[in-house]
């Protein structure tokens, strides 16, 4: 059974990065039967580039059919003036909504070798395990109106507008308590009901959920704004945080910065599964496309190499295979082997291929 | 000539910290011929407790008529379960729009006796000195439709609106301009522009205003996911930041909990200026309730005495009087007292009224 994978590399460091997860690919293919079979396309400010659109109907069609996107990253400076509907972000954000990839998991975990490369003190965010469960096809992002309009009078007016319906939630949620049972069994959901009618929805859909089939999971509300707080002070008081798409973004933004090396961190986002069973799923690295960097070779490949891990976990149910690449990437942490985003005093600096390479050689 | 200031101490911790802006205030009448006359009104759960509402008509008049109101918190866990237009921060709320208070002041100073008490690396915030100016009768907040709807098919539907307008984007950023150019002349714009048309908007009018009227003003732009990561990896990159009403709710609260001490932190909600020069204003401490620790007299009353000196500043333009007071607490942290939440080893632990006491005397 050949397993499809399209790679979206996109922009920026993209392509480097993705140029290392297809050589783990390959690993698997030659040593662990893997059997994939990777194509490649375009997706943001290259795409635009090519073809006037951040990203075409063909690669969505191709996305869908796949049975994994692997993702680099989109965007950069050199697009900030083209149209709002042709911006390199708007072929990932179609590509979350046409593949209806409502489920995104964001693991921030502070890799015990780097505990000292985050602003915040070491025993704040040492062990560090979070799992941020974020809604992404919902909610502020894609709602209607989402406009400009001209006044008349001199005046334009914006309007986006934030929606949540039951089902999207109920669904979200059962994504989030699924999740912490296999960890510590708690789920902190994130609104902001005291000011948003979407937030007092979600705050009783999670909660009647609970009750009707989660039951045995701890549940616990906070406020947005608590929680970016608490994520500061106590970030180990969370195990899993659910919440909508745009207090998802920013939250585990902050999560993943606590941890100090975004450079290391993965992220899967999962459709639901159709009639025959399938489900479409894209995973991409949290960071982003660091033009400055870009073509310099200097990119670290770790978060994009464990969202392949995160790919082998989720969507292809090699949890063994999956473990394997993740304890080869901790070797050469352990090692001393560092890309430049999170080099240290007395390790080994290298560049986005060297530690391909030594990946690969743990493997 | 009397200046009337109302006192809506609120829930919780609010009535003990307000008890001792009373008292600083009466110094001031006694030492300064600051001359206020104060009158006490409610608002939160103790006024629906009382009225059936979380603010009253006569109160929001008050508020309208007096030069500045003095808010301590509201809400708790006692009012979870009140109706949503009942609810605690509803009657902030409505102040806050019907007084048109669309300029949040939110300073985040690490104080230097306290840089240790920060969960970030002490070189990270020690001299952190940022001025977050925040929308607050806009956004999401206010925005029509906000509604849940029932679908009828077993289904519900949340909705909230972001609206803003020309108008709107324009004050605020000339605030936030004005402000730059007492400080290090340097703002930073947040908003999400590559979602939200209500970010494009923002992102477009702030640009025009900067050059019309600021161009001397260092202006730069940052999505609010990429501010919140960099408020935690280095917060002291920035000068003003300014933003909408609901990234403003989030990204302060980042910053105040950077510095370590949030019971510190004062804050002023500006509005503009009628045709007689009148400005409604109002002054609150950015921590909340705190109904934990509510009659125990353990809360911290800088915070609350801190927006006092505020009021002193822009209200009452009398800026050597809030450096007195401002100098005065600065002492009394010198001098090694601190309330439990700023609490040291080897310092001397007090209560609110101790606090008070110390502070009246360093006055
Ligand atoms: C690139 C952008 C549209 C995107 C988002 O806002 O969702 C990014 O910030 C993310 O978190 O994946
Ligand atoms: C109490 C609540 C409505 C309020 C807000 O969201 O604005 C608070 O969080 C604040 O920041 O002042």
């Amino acid at each position: 059974m050949t397993r499809n994978i399209l790679i979206v590399a996109g922009d920026g460091i993209g392509p480097e990065v993705m140029g290392e997860v297809e050589r783990v690919i390959g690993w698997f293919n030659d040593n662990r039967k893997f059997d994939a079979k990777i194509e490649n396309e375009l997706v943001g400010g290259c795409c635009y580039d090519a073809h006037g659109v951040a990203v075409t109907d063909e690669t969505v069609e191709k996305a869908k059919r796949a049975d994994a996107v692997m993702l680099g990253a989109v965007g950069g400076p050199k697009w900030d003036n083209v149209p709002y509907e042709g911006r390199p972000e708007a072929g990932l954000l179609r590509l979350r909504k046409d593949l209806e990839l409502f489920a995104n998991l964001r693991p921030a975990l502070c890799f015990a070798a780097l505990a000292d490369a985050s602003s915040l003190k070491r025993e704040i965010v040492e062990g560090l395990d979070i799992m941020i469960v974020r809604e992404l096809t919902g909610g502020v992002y894609f709602g209607e109106p989402k406009e400009i309009t001209d006044l008349g009078n001199g005046e334009r007016r914006g309007v986006d507008t934030q929606v949540y319906t039951t089902s999207e939630i109920r669904r979200i949620a059962e994504v989030a308590f699924d999740l912490a049972k296999k960890r510590d069994n708690r789920v902190m959901s994130v609104e902001k009901r005291n000011v948003m009618k979407s937030g007092v929805l979600w705050y009783e859909e999670v909660k009647t959920l609970h009750g009707e089939k989660f039951s045995d999971v701890k549940l616990e509300h906070m406020l947005a704004d608590n929680c970016a707080m608490q994520l500061v002070r106590n970030p180990k008081q969370f195990d899993v945080i659910v919440t909508d798409n745009l207090f998802g973004d920013v939250l585990s933004d902050i999560a993943s910065m606590l941890t100090g090396s975004l450079g290391m961190l993965p992220s899967a986002s999962l459709g639901a599964k159709d009639a025959s069973g399938k489900a479409c799923a894209m995973y991409e690295p949290v960071h982003g496309s660091a033009p400055d960097i870009a073509g310099t070779g200097a990119a670290n490949p770790i978060a994009s190499i464990l969202s392949f891990a995160m790919a082998l976990r989720y969507t292809f149910e090699l949890g063994a295979d999956a473990d394997l690449l993740e304890k080869a990437v901790d070797k050469v942490l352990a090692d001393g082997l560092r890309t430049g985003d999170i080099m240290q005093p007395g390790m080994k600096k290298v560049g986005t291929k060297e530690m391909g390479d030594a990946i690969l050689a743990a493997l």
